[in-house]
């Protein structure tokens, strides 16, 4: 398969740059083709914006996702914004490795993914969910983290990780049509030491030999949804975000 | 009081902008001093990483976190994000306005996070949470969406808005200490026509006005977690990523 790997690190020598030398490695060991974006070494630096586009429908005025559906229509996108929709749209699976920063992708990653899930290429108002433009291919985070695993357990400090990655599983990939994979962490790496880092670029190179025969994990699909855009009341919520509970923070 | 605006929209002339507008305008008539760092208008990067820092602890190897702290002792830190790092210490109440994107802060917003709240300076293991280095400062997101509400109702098609929210509302600004008011949201801007958003700034306004006598939403305390990082068994959960029922995505 084709496997399109997002890299977001400063550190090139960083362990989260060895997890990626494990990632080619392992893949190509195993008969995949692998290309990589290189998001910090490769100037992925611009923010989110005028400098997305080559060709603008309104230059007076930025509406970011009118101009991506425009762009979309005229071949207007900034050459590395192109490069990697293009590679998306090659890929049979993406993975997105980053270091864990505020409960989140860094900023760099963000920003990819604000500028190439462009609207009109990666989504449009038809096209979302299980009807999504990338339906049939698979994703998966791949991140290491400062804390240990107990803090994002559902009653640790940090909330439940399957909450806290809500916005990138369910608002991002599956929102995309992607089929997502569960995460891959490497907990705690500044205190693991060298024998437990050099064991969690082993259990990597485990996961990623294995994944051909993972299921996807669940979301609802957009039957399950009435008119009003809310579960039909026969349906049971059914991921780390939907529930029929009291809310906790907002009325 | 003394408000701190951070004003992420690549569009000065933005619906977000008219916003950024409102804010001044009232808050100034209300007697309050605001300052406003425009992110975009003032070229903050999104690659946070070596273009962050003056002074190096080792130049040959990046580690973010370790040369934040040497930065922090060492005045090392780039003019605009130490200026950031001011304005964040003279603030009594701070405003992080954007439109949501991908469920969540632009990436120019992200990098801001990653490279403004550093380590050693807006945290450290010895101040998170409610010993956390902002204590006694209010904070609150206000941004725009595309879609209506229903969609981040809790059994809504993108799930439950507190939820969404969660990464940025506990892991970014009740980690760092602040006491966080409840999000503003000007939903589906672009499909409410003119009065529609005339309405939006006028609730805006009124909300703003009104801000003072709003009480945080709750976060637990340091004190209700246990040596292994997780509730007391005798204290409820009483956020919207803390629980104890099954996961729905994690083993």
């Amino acid at each position: 398969m084709n496997v399109f790997l997002v890299f977001a690190h400063p550190e090139r020598a960083s362990f989260v740059g060895a997890l990626r030398d494990v990632a080619e490695k392992t893949l190509r060991e195993a008969g995949h083709q692998v290309v990589v974006s290189d998001l910090y070494a490769e100037g992925f630096g611009t923010a989110t914006g005028a400098a997305d586009f080559t060709a603008r429908e309104n230059p007076d005025y930025l509406n970011v996702g009118a101009e991506q559906a425009h762009a979309a229509e005229h071949d207007g996108f900034a050459p590395l914004i192109k490069r990697d929709m293009d590679r998306l749209a090659d890929a049979d699976l993406v993975i997105l490795l980053f270091p864990m920063w505020w409960f989140s992708v860094p900023g760099i990653l963000k920003a990819w993914i604000d500028s190439v899930l462009a609207y009109g290429v990666a989504y449009d108002f038809e096209r979302t969910w299980n009807r999504g433009v990338y339906r049939g291919k698979r994703a998966m985070l791949a991140f290491t983290t400062g804390a240990p695993s107990a803090v994002f357990e559902p009653d640790g400090r940090s909330g439940d990780l399957e909450r806290v990655l809500w916005p990138l599983h369910g608002g991002v990939l599956a929102l995309c049509g992607f089929e997502v994979l569960a995460p891959h962490t490497a907990w705690a790496v500044p205190w693991i030491g060298h024998e437990g880092r050099q064991q969690a670029l082993d259990d990597w190179a485990d996961r990623l030999r294995g994944l051909e025969s993972e299921q996807p994990l669940f979301f609802h699909r957009l039957e399950d949804f009435g008119e009003d855009r809310r579960l039909k009341t026969e349906v049971e919520p059914g991921t780390p975000a939907q529930h029929r509970s009291p809310r906790k923070h907002l009325p």
